[in-house]
């Protein structure tokens, strides 16, 4: 086996560059159109991105991926088609690069968009190398119970509902607790609308 | 804010589980009939089942997880619709419980799908609680590689891209290789067939 390759080796940033791995599933015959339609819409002056056939991917401060990331699927809910959104928010990775990224010098947000529909969301957490890592996971599983988004706990995910804002506020904050307190984690999370799937419990 | 409450307090379990959360998206307007009929044609004798509305979950001794998970992909392939499988395999969380599983005597698989397509693919392994996790990860990149499914690296992801068996045998592979060497891991993936975008790179 090759034992000299190791494609992060010498690398790692001290950039506050937050990232974001995101995949659109759009469950119509008319996908390419409301994919590429959606990706259109974001205002990308504030992060670096990159679309490969799995997946865009946004980097720069935390709060300019959020924002795009959410317009991006506010933008691609028609009201009707079922679409999911999974995505993989991360920080702080050893493999990380110095490039592929754009640093706002503000905090001021430029799609901001505001519209209301409900979510249903699961989400899991994993701060990596740190040996108390159940304590962070309870931290952000108890904020999305503060928030009133907690639905239920699940096999490998919590399960959370909630307003579009009302979620994307919390990733916002659960990475803000994470770039604070670790130094390298993941924060995966599938988000599902207009579902035909109606769940009481 | 609520400090007693950690749903995975008292638990986890030594009995020999893994599981898998897996989401099936469906590019069409026939989503629901392809779904249903993908899982409904796997053999489920060997591991616990559960659908929720956000996914599926299998529970049970790792050859029959992957066994099974395998079968319903392979099932789904209709060799021109654009599907996709987002996968969380996982093993050892604190909080597991000892219930919600099916754990067969032996060894021999009762699905063995053997069909063979083309798959893109895109990983991430994330071990937990432990400080030399880049360490576990080199390795089953070196696997990938040595395997010849990797394609490329990327942004928060390792692409693979491979036959549908040697992507589920390296699969079973890095879930063996973490059941001997680590407590808690995740392994993260999300496969595309029939994808209209080709890539070169």
């Amino acid at each position: 086996m090759q034992t000299n390759h190791y494609p992060w080796k010498g690398c790692g940033t001290d950039k506050d560059i937050t990232g974001c791995r995101f995949s659109l599933s759009v469950m119509s015959d008319h996908y390419v159109e409301q994919i590429l339609n959606g990706l259109q819409q974001v205002n990308l002056s504030k992060v670096w991105h990159h679309t490969d056939a799995l997946s865009t991917i946004y980097r720069g401060k935390r709060i300019h991926v959020v924002d795009a990331v959410k317009a991006c699927f506010v933008e691609m809910n028609d009201e009707s088609t079922h679409i999911t959104l999974e995505a993989c928010f991360s920080k702080g990775c050893p493999g990380d690069l110095d490039e592929d990224h754009v640093l706002a010098r503000d905090d001021n947000t430029v799609n901001n968009r505001i519209r209301h529909f409900p979510v249903l969301c699961k989400i899991a957490f994993y701060p990596l190398g740190v040996e108390d890592y159940m304590d962070h996971i309870a931290y952000i599983v108890r904020l999305a119970m503060e928030k009133g988004l907690y639905k239920n706990v699940s096999h490998y995910a919590s399960e959370l509902q909630g307003d579009v804002n009302a979620l994307f506020d919390y990733f916002n904050d659960v990475l803000a607790y994470a770039e604070k307190n670790i130094n390298h984690y993941v924060l995966q999370v599938t988000l599902s609308i207009n579902s035909p799937t109606k769940e009481d419990n």
